[in-house]
């Protein structure tokens, strides 16, 4: 089935999460986002393509062969769209990762990513 | 307990919608939303205090005697945060309600929310 612009801009923002290296993560980030697109989380603020990138590499060396994972399906209008994920060992059983959150992401014209809203659902216990 | 600065955004955000004439949801529209604060849901998008105004005034008298209300905590970081309402019948249990949906908000600093990006969880059966 065809992937309408907000599926689109959310496969493209897992590509960058799930990217293997810097390179590639450099590259699907400027994909994903606008120049000045930006993310905030709980944790985390970034803004600008490099930014980005650093923040979701840092992410990755925690969590080593750990992948985002969209749970659900994708609701969008207008210019913001809402989805949630999880993050967890790759191959594991939908449901079963140990951290989850659901983000509502802002579109420019181009299709690109210019906010994200990270929330977390699921964190693992202190 | 004393409100942080979500939770007061988010009170402020409720007295909006619930306002019961159209002066009062002028003065509650004005200390909830920046000038050039925006509303966006499935439905309806506005910018600006007249126009958010003019489409909360709408609801209201698509919805007569119903009121939104908060259903669990007001999820904050940075200058963003999360919730969810119901809207229903004045004083009808909890969990009740025939619409429900879930809201991201972005807030100056000054408080007032910049942005608001809407999204249904629960509508009536066509």
């Amino acid at each position: 089935m065809a992937q309408n612009r907000y599926e689109t801009a959310v496969a493209r923002y897992f590509e960058a999460w799930n990217a293997g290296n810097a390179e590639a993560r450099a590259k699907a980030v400027a994909a994903a986002w606008t120049e000045d697109g930006g993310y905030t989380d709980p944790l985390a603020e970034a803004t600008g393509h490099e930014a980005v990138s650093a923040l979701i590499g840092a992410v990755g060396e925690r969590f080593p062969g750990f992948v985002f994972t969209l749970t659900g399906s994708v609701d969008g209008h207008h210019d913001i769209a809402r989805f949630s994920w999880e993050l967890g060992p790759e191959g594991a059983p939908a449901g079963t990762a140990p951290i989850a959150g659901s983000d509502v992401i802002t579109l420019a014209e181009d299709g690109r990513i210019r906010s994200v809203s990270g929330f977390l659902d699921r964190v693992p216990e202190a």
